[in-house]
């Protein structure tokens, strides 16, 4: 068994692009959002909380970048009977709410994105919108 | 009655035979875990994060092992209304999640496995397996 | 006396750009850094934490634009025999580590920057030269 | 400017094995200690507190890996005059404590190792010990 493997990180510039392209589709649709993008391990990489974005959701739409990157799947999908309990179990750290996207390349992640301010729906479209500004992400 | 009473605590060496019979368990499974034993007191005595296991189950497993430790029970049984109370009045360290099963040997808890990253049914068995390693500790 | 004052407030737009101004310092500077801008309340308007940045000034770059959009000043002037304490009575928020320095328009504060990863002297060039790009915003 | 860069990971198996390699040490100097390994972002990968070791140095060991992890640095060398204003800014988790260790491969930190329940030089030796066992990290 190895002691490493290769892995591949996300540059700040990298996500400065998915941040801005988000900022793009948030001003499109008219939805101030709060976004976050962080890398694999939830540590924060860029953030911007746009003009008249709810102030709350700068924890909330961080904690589903954190919670998309360590699930390696968009959040939203838990069941009703489970979610309150990972919620507790990890300080409210794991969010089932909609918002927070995996940034996949080559099958890795490597970080994940996360909006909130709007409603679930539409926070997931800005999301979107944001990861499909990285040449070579998985489109979701 | 006595001042003090005999008691047995399980090892760091009985800590990590448990650890990596549960790390061979999950492997067989093709299910990367988180994986904590704890002693009879809630400190963990060992931990491992296996490759591509979530990181947010860092803690929601080692509360599981906690969990189990302080009820003396495999975690998951309580009833739907008193779980989320529970949680709340323990800062969350009190889980109901699947996955938390006690080191019993000789009727005496002296520690407890939690593991997560998996669906609860595949942290319970994962949970078991390490558990079984330990000659003389009651299987469950 | 009236009952309400006209404020500013800087945008996110306005954010941005003082955060990439910053970055572009910190490049020539051949210095990474975590650098954070927030808003006169101290809640986070843009972040980003460059590639080797230490991850540990996610959240002491922050606190230094916190400090200094509350004290109006910049960060790291405080008496040593007053800087724990105010430490300690804020839960850590307050800090005296330089780095952090308030956004000035007309006499007013309108949010604060604060950079972390380097130096103390060098956090707190940057974050000069971020302000610097405001137009009309006083210079340190 | 590129959006992602090569990395490399620490594997379980690798964190394991500098886990074995440091209880051994500590076995063999005669000192129980708290052993845990991180990963570059800071987040647990492997942990051991050994027999008669403190348990408030189960925390205090981990604090020391994820600090070494964000500096890049071994712990215990940060000026008096700032120590601690860091340790505030960071909740305790940057400490200046002797006992964490970046695990360097190729010039790249994939993580680091924290001991402690010994002397800070006892700790910092049992560290160095751990890495040594992997093949292809710096040595300290």
């Amino acid at each position: 068994m190895p002691d490493t493997i290769a892995h591949v990180k996300l540059t700040h510039g990298g996500a400065l692009k998915i941040l801005n392209a988000a900022i793009a589709k948030a001003e499109a649709m008219g939805v101030p959002q709060c976004i976050a993008v962080v890398d694999d391990g939830g540590d924060l990489l860029a953030f911007v909380r746009m003009d008249r974005a709810k102030f709350l959701s700068i924890e909330s739409a961080t904690r589903k970048a954190v919670t998309a990157a360590s699930s390696r799947m968009p959040t939203g999908g838990l069941a009703p009977e489970i979610e309150v309990k990972l919620g507790l179990a990890t300080d409210g750290r794991l969010t089932n709410l909609k918002g927070g996207v995996p940034i996949v390349v080559d099958g890795n992640v490597i970080g994940a994105i996360g909006v909130g301010s709007g409603t679930g729906d539409q926070d997931l479209e800005c999301a979107k919108a944001g990861i499909a500004a990285l040449a070579g992400a998985k489109a979701w």
